[in-house]
């Protein structure tokens, strides 16, 4: 590797070799992360562009729109990269949402004995949408000796273990009641075709009934995160996606929504604990909230002895604090005892204040 | 035991014995939250007045202020509450502020086998006040295959390892600074004394150098944690304590501050790395902040990659906080592997959902 000629480290010190699987906007960020980390060194990369042959073996850089060359070929298979690599040790995941559309992926990671962070949502808290593929995925673990955690900002963070460290300070947790609201607009056309942002009220609520509008992917995976952290399991959780019907014309580079058209949508969900709500999450995701004075932010309120009320703004912004906390899981995942793990399960979890900020911020 | 009748647990499984040593206002909040939680079994407690010969051998009820009685005799001296505790596993201990303090006690826990959570400010951290003596509890704990750990709402939690856990969905940390502004009027004449509240000006700046207003006990512990936890360490860390003057006459059950005296005292603290400020904390601490429309609550802001703010209001209560948060870290200290620990090296720190609020809220 021409930016790291040293060899591979001893497994609990020294910088850790890291491949990249995905390159997206999400794996674009974690790049940056990556390259500015004294502790970490990028060791690889599988694209999907390379390996649909629409570009060859090229520099990192040009697929992840970085400002000059990494020294890092982009790899059309995992095998390829692993062989490049120089020992890698972990694999930062960036390819989709869902546990069954990753597991596989996951699973050849572990067959190259690759520990593995990943963001699809789904693998925050896999047991819910997955059982028995999470069961295969721990096993598997186990049996290399290797660990998996699935994380990022929401879920893994702001909505659920952010949630659960807070209620070390509560004496008894009655009712937590969060809320994420948040700004769509720097996102494209994906987002806003799974969100319905520009339908009609009617043709959003048909999109939610086709499943062609999904919300927000996480919310069983945060509430049963929280859950098991506060040592109770809930009965029953109930979700609903309603459209934010905007009364002013809001626009964006990728859409336009007149009056009386969707804003965005509103998801939110309802855990219930014997018989009453115990966990209340609302995310509601819209373009230009600002063009009706709503104001963006995550607010976290816990009932209880005593009763608290947390709050940011603006919200914690969601890819760039997606990409950190993966990035900042990667030392813990390596040196963790295996198998296939929570957030709930690592040494306090934190970020670094030794990264070179130019390479984090350029490019 | 009256109240529980079970055998001595499993390490890992059913609920934990623990003797509290100290029955002051913190070991009556951890006494009603103790009583409260299923998994937990309060089976003792040292109290000073029963040795100091101001009370017979009576239910801790009597000394802590409770509505009921529960079973539970306090005893003169920690030999005799392990004997009569069936089998104790975690000693909750407050009895004073400082390393060198403390010490003693701790050592004595650590000689009958048990493991020790302390409120005690500067054993968040140590290493900072007494080298010398974290090491040989360090030793010692390890010698006996046990844990200790000091921990509270401040320092232990707000404004620390919140922080440090905060940072996780940040890519790159260039500057934190945090403020804790709260309401000292429900505390009694040795609060109002350390924070020189009534004083005047000039009797606070003597009281300052003389030793007798010590402001807040534990920034070099949260500064020194938070380093930690991003992977620096600060060069020097600076403080300093000046009076709050009010500017109207503010009263509390305690004191009478007259306009143009000390309503309390701004302790603040300048961390250094590389020769810049890396860490600022404030904590103005006063009574009666609403009689000049002061805002009180934690005032958290990370600058970096990207820069965030988060905040309470008000303020996370200091006492039933500090309770709380050592009575939640009982369980992971027990099963935790041995030595002198901090916050930062257990799984994701939290509390409980399965406490029964009636104990814990009346009486």
């Amino acid at each position: 590797m021409a930016h790291d000629s040293r060899a591979t480290p001893e497994p609990s010190e020294g910088p850790i070799r890291v491949i990249l699987w995905g390159l997206g906007a999400m794996g674009k960020l974690m790049a940056r992360l990556v390259l500015s980390d004294p502790d970490l060194v990028l060791a690889g990369a599988v694209s999907r562009r390379v390996r649909d042959g629409l570009a060859g073996p090229v520099d990192i850089a040009h697929i992840a729109g970085l400002n000059r060359p990494t020294g890092v070929m982009a790899s059309a298979t995992l095998p390829e990269a692993v062989a490049r690599s120089g020992g890698a040790r972990v694999v930062l995941h960036a390819t989709g949402s869902f546990v069954r559309e990753v597991s596989g992926e996951i699973e050849a990671c572990l067959e190259h004995d690759l520990n593995v962070v990943t963001i699809a949502e789904e693998m925050a808290f896999p047991w819910v949408a997955a059982p028995d593929l999470a069961d295969q995925l721990d096993r598997l673990a186990r049996s290399h000796g290797r660990t998996i955690l699935g994380t990022g900002v929401n879920p893994g963070f702001i909505l659920d273990t952010l949630i659960a460290f807070l209620t070390v300070a509560i004496g008894h947790v009655e009712l937590i009641n969060a809320k994420r609201v948040n700004d769509l607009s720097p996102y494209g056309p994906t987002v806003m075709r799974t969100q319905g942002v520009g339908l009609s009220p009617d043709e959003f609520r048909r999109g939610v009934e086709e499943g062609a509008v999904v919300g927000h992917v996480g919310f069983p995976e945060s509430m049963h995160l929280i859950a098991k952290a506060l040592g109770v399991k809930l009965s029953s959780i109930e979700q609903s996606r309603e459209p934010i019907i905007s009364s002013v014309r809001r626009e964006t580079p990728h859409v336009l929504v007149q009056p009386g058209y969707v804003a965005g949508c509103r998801h939110s969900a309802r855990g219930y604990l014997d018989g009453r709500v115990f966990i209340e999450l609302d995310h509601p995701q819209q373009v230009r909230p600002e063009a009706e004075g709503i104001e963006t932010g995550d607010f976290i309120r816990i009932e209880g002895y005593p009763s608290v009320s947390f709050r940011t703004g603006p919200e914690l912004p969601g890819g760039i604090a997606t990409a950190a906390t993966a990035v900042n899981m990667v030392r813990p995942v390596a040196l963790s005892g295996p198998g296939l793990l929570t957030m709930l399960d690592f040494p306090l979890p934190h970020g670094s204040a030794r990264r070179q900020s130019e390479v984090a911020v350029n490019g």
